[in-house]
């Protein structure tokens, strides 16, 4: 079955806003195994539009589309529908009576135009917005023309139209995605190695997904049933397990900063960072998580050298002698931000961001980071690329990372 | 002059990232007046890839494409390209040479392909990924070919792609743009009173784009010329700034981080932050700003009440009698970071970011600020909407808002 999504609107084109519609329906799609063939957007401009839905109701079997519904003079999509479903528009009762229902006497002429619907289209309900979405059930062909707002199609999508597809796949197959979430390798070293895993097996599919310092591994397995599907994926991602081993940090969409904040709960253990380079970019991503309160006691960003001497207790001579910058500076931060807390561990990172401040010794993106438990202090040194941004994220990346592998080894 | 972009990527169509290329380029090309006639995202598959560049090149004088570029195996568009333009793969020198420049002998054999170009592109230099973009000048049309990643795409438009365009856009005509960024007003009235302002205006039209407790107002013009062009947004640009007053915060792109470190730096001024609920993003943003360490003394993430009271001197009474999220001790920890600090001011911020630990009399949402300069202390108290990162970024957006209207009334 061939999907095309097609996303209608100006504000898309102009850049008035980020088309969050292609991910979030293809991820839906993606669940019950089914994936978008292609997407395009198209402006609110009755040939263009027209010619796009053609265009794709020719060549896929399923054409869905999002925006171009509203009330307001730019929305052309009904015009469209009816030329190419070659009926008339018509006041649909059911539809002004839910909005009388919503609005009451405050229903203005405009909102009521909502009411007005492509005579052959069945209509899906919207119990958030105005517009009402429609199906036009032309067999073998189907279109589905949904309201554009995320926070108003996306009932509609898991109510009416996934079922709706869910059945029309109905060949027996069952789809089941399995994925692993990487840290330290790169993209190209992860590729080489599943291909090489891949080579003998068959019946399970992967894809890569890259990001700084993460490489997400998807498995897709396309079976005669449920079970088989499960059966498939589970040998194969234990294969995918046993090659990545610790490199792997996750599954599915899990964060690190979530991996690790069960970790710290689990073991009911403590933290406190002391950060420099980073400039809390590490506190805030794991106070991202709900509930972090219950590990984290507390960061010290200290951005002069005072507060690593007065707060921290980093000794002058370190400072004097090795720099801020220095493995030694990483290691007396960590231990000292451990003891004031009075936590079970002490996280310290210390570098230089960019674009200023580098040097031949201590170029931008050199970045120390210790992590103390009170018996040892382990001192790690990277050289990230990237501008300031960038340093900083990698940073906190491998930071977190260096949580994790520790707690592991426990 | 008719723009297609074209988004290459299987990650795209199956909802792994949200495609903000769109976005990012068209709202580009507005700035040089230009815009997108339409988009489409393909998989990277040859036969689909191939079809979809070579029907948009037939409908378009030029066509810009992302993504697609990978050293990794599932990255066809350089053999697509090589197709099309009827040309081979060639390595590049130069290419490698600043590979190996970057890389030095870790470059592995899979990145080393990123060297081989299509015979017949020049090259667009990518400072910060190994993929270099490519421009096909097959007159009258244009191909642009960029990676996927947006850090690694804006620069290579702005440096090279937007030159190119405005260059061939000459039909004497000249488009400028002026963007206000305001802050403490709601997208409806800034469209309200923009409304009537512009009632009586020609030759000027304005647009919003609305962020959480930011909306955006951007004049455009279309001119003779660019003295007509520059004069006519200066006075309507002086009407919308004597309009909304000190809630206009930045102009263009500038970030309100970035408006408050200038002023800071001007002004000789030095702070230090007391944060809870934001759990170091206020710090963060504050330190993505390059040259920040001249006036961020250091922060102090204080989820702990014992930090609270030990290392900000927040008196046990306090905490005990009104809690820690009140706005008594929100004053305190503001006085005491910025007296521990010996900074000119202490910011402090203390709420319920949620989803748990709320109550009827405190709900999730709840965020108390202060900011003290040693004279006297203000505390702001705000309800924000939004799961636990909205509030964690709206609490950020209004206490950075807060350091700025401080410093307007010096």
């Amino acid at each position: 079955m061939r999907i095309e999504l097609v996303t209608i609107g100006d504000e898309l084109l102009l850049g008035q806003i980020v088309n969050s519609n292609i991910a979030l329906i293809g991820s839906r799609l993606l669940k019950i195994g089914l994936q978008l063939a292609a997407q395009a957007t198209v402006p609110d401009e009755l040939t263009a539009l027209e010619a796009a839905l053609r265009g794709a109701l020719d060549r896929s079997d399923v054409v869905i589309t999002t925006g171009g519904l509203g009330p307001t003079a730019d929305d052309n999509t009904k015009d469209v529908l009816c030329s190419i479903f070659e009926c008339q528009a018509e006041l649909d009762q059911p539809v002004l009576d839910d909005l009388l229902k919503r609005f009451g006497q405050k229903l203005s002429e405009t909102i009521r135009t909502q009411a007005v619907v492509p005579a052959k289209a069945r209509i899906i309900e919207n119990s958030v917005g105005t517009a009402p979405g429609f199906i036009f059930d032309q067999k073998p062909k189907l279109m589905i023309v949904l309201p554009g707002p995320p926070r108003e199609l996306t009932p509609m999508l898991d109510k009416y139209v996934l079922p709706r597809l869910s059945e029309m796949v109905g060949n027996g197959k069952v789809f089941r995605q399995k994925t692993f979430r990487t840290t330290g390798i790169g993209e190209s070293d992860v590729d080489r190695r599943m291909h090489q895993l891949m080579k003998s097996v068959t019946g399970v599919g992967y894809g890569l997904m890259a990001r700084p310092h993460q490489v997400d591994v998807r498995l897709t397995c396309l079976a005669e049933s449920a079970e088989r599907a499960d059966q498939l994926l589970q040998d194969i991602g234990g294969l995918v397990e046993s090659e990545f081993g610790d490199n792997i940090f996750g599954k599915g969409d899990q964060k690190i900063e979530a991996v690790i904040g069960k970790m710290l709960k689990e073991r009911n253990i403590t933290i406190a960072l002391a950060e420099s380079c980073t400039g809390g970019l590490i506190t805030s991503r794991i106070t991202d998580i709900p509930g972090s309160s219950d590990y984290l006691n507390g960061t010290i960003v200290s951005y002069s050298n005072q507060w690593k001497h007065e707060l921290l207790d980093v000794p002058e001579e370190t400072l004097k002698q090795h720099g801020a910058v220095s493995s030694e500076s990483a290691r007396a931060m960590a231990e000292g931000v451990r003891k004031i807390s009075g936590s079970d561990l002490g996280l310290a990172i210390t570098g230089i961001a960019g674009p200023t401040g580098g040097s031949a010794v201590k170029p931008v993106g050199l970045v120390y980071m210790a992590l103390s438990d009170g018996e040892s202090t382990t001192v790690k040194k990277n050289n990230f690329r990237g501008d300031r941004e960038m340093v900083k994220f990698r940073s906190s990346q491998v930071a977190l990372d260096m949580i994790r592998r520790y707690l592991l080894s426990l």
